[in-house]
């Protein structure tokens, strides 16, 4: 099941008793993902938590924006997860994973840009498997994981490199308003184990891994965080990013694929 | 005006209209802090941002039971803000500041105690002026801060020294359940520049330190965080702990006083 959160279009006339154009709701999306037009989203009461009720509404996919699947109350990344990439940035990988936060304020959904500050510039993009958490849950054991997770999605951890540098902890480095594109949606069904993902700028390949290259499993990076802090319903995991990362710059399209999820792509501009 | 946030106790016979036990709310601390017995909680209708609103029902403070005064959607921290301090842990001040999150969930009350986490076996206070953002903003300038706090509030970064130390991000050593106690109150009548920060363990004093030794001040601070990102009513921004920091252990009661705030007193205990 592909799980989406969207805004209702101007223009569509509204169902009596349905959205009202700019209204907000989760969706299930159903068809074909490499033909958007066939795509169907079938709106759900309340929240994708637990059994989701569909509503009865539903509409096609130009009849609605797609926002970020989740709004999480912390995101939780992990850096140097897969060795070739700790390497390209002159790293070993590290003995216990690294762990940071990014915040909800950076959030952004599929349709929306991502904004290069003006306090950086070297902007880079960071393709990564994004774990939805769907469960209020600490102190996971391994084997017990996917008992939390509701799903998955494509996330970047777009990245000012030089500020990261400069700067020993990286709030303000991974942590600037719109440093964290989330979406199109969060697949439920899906074995996290080797998964292709991949980033493009423009068009041209520029990261190219599995998720089956990860230092440490999706299983082991939950347990791990969960030991420390309760995780909540939409809390987001980022599991690290393969090797390959590089430049942003305004005008610039990224995108973010994973095998079995779909395609996350957003434009760079400059900050309003 | 000091504002807090608060639960009412079982006990008290509700009043028509007002509010049951068990409610949450705001509130604003009339009274001479250093006799608490004297102090009165008078309720607000809604929130404290803006024009804070009396319901016009008042409590003693043995009928509530205070709460973290705010549920902020993200808390940012600022390491080696005091030159003692980053000596004491061998480092120099930092060229640019360290900025690090912690999250929502590590947030606890004047009344809840620190969980020890088993993962580690260094957990120590660290006392901080918290600074509470009181209204969306991005990109304040230095002189300009002011105007977008709502005040300020004690806080205890309290953190995992072994894992800190081990892990070169901070997200498990500072960010575990418990580890951000806030409170009593937020003072929004103060001037921050130069007032006495200590700590102490079972009533012996460990730390005893001055904002006015801050590496940056809390404008500079806020202007910095806020350069890279937005900045939402509530958001807490902790300014560093002076010299002086070290362990805790279970059975412990650790207290953070500032100087025209008040005291914020945790017990330490197993976590559960």
């Amino acid at each position: 099941m592909r799980i989406a959160r969207f805004a209702v279009r101007e223009g569509r006339s509204a169902r009596e008793g349905g959205l009202a154009a700019g209204s907000v709701s989760f969706g299930v999306v159903e068809g074909d993902a490499s033909q958007p037009q066939s795509l169907v989203v079938h709106a759900l009461a309340g929240h994708p938590f637990g059994q989701p009720q569909p509503t009865g509404e539903s509409f096609r996919l130009a009849e609605v924006r797609l926002l970020t699947p989740m709004l999480p109350s912390k995101i939780v990344a992990v850096g140097r997860n897969y060795a070739a990439h700790a390497a390209e940035l002159g790293h070993d990988v590290p003995e216990v994973p690294l762990t940071f936060f990014k915040p909800s304020t950076a959030v952004i959904g599929p349709t929306e840009s991502i904004a290069y500050p003006p306090f950086s510039s070297d902007v880079q993009y960071e393709a990564e498997l994004a774990v939805v958490i769907g469960r209020m849950c600490r102190e996971v054991p391994v084997s017990r994981v996917p008992e939390v997770i509701l799903g998955y999605t494509c996330a970047n951890d777009v990245t000012a490199r030089d500020v990261q540098q400069r700067e020993g902890q990286w709030a303000r480095a991974k942590g600037f308003d719109t440093s964290c594109p989330l979406g199109p949606w969060i697949e439920t069904d899906l074995d996290p184990a080797d998964l292709a993902v991949t980033c493009t700028v423009n068009g041209e390949l520029r990261q190219d891994g599995r998720t089956s290259q990860m230092v440490r499993s999706v299983a082991e990076l939950v347990a791990h965080v969960s030991e420390a802090m309760t995780l909540l319903p939409g809390d987001v995991i980022l599991t690290g990013t393969p090797a390959g990362v590089g430049p942003l710059a305004v005008g610039d399209e990224v995108a973010v694929h994973i095998e079995g999820i779909g395609t996350l792509a957003n434009k760079v501009v400059a900050r309003g």
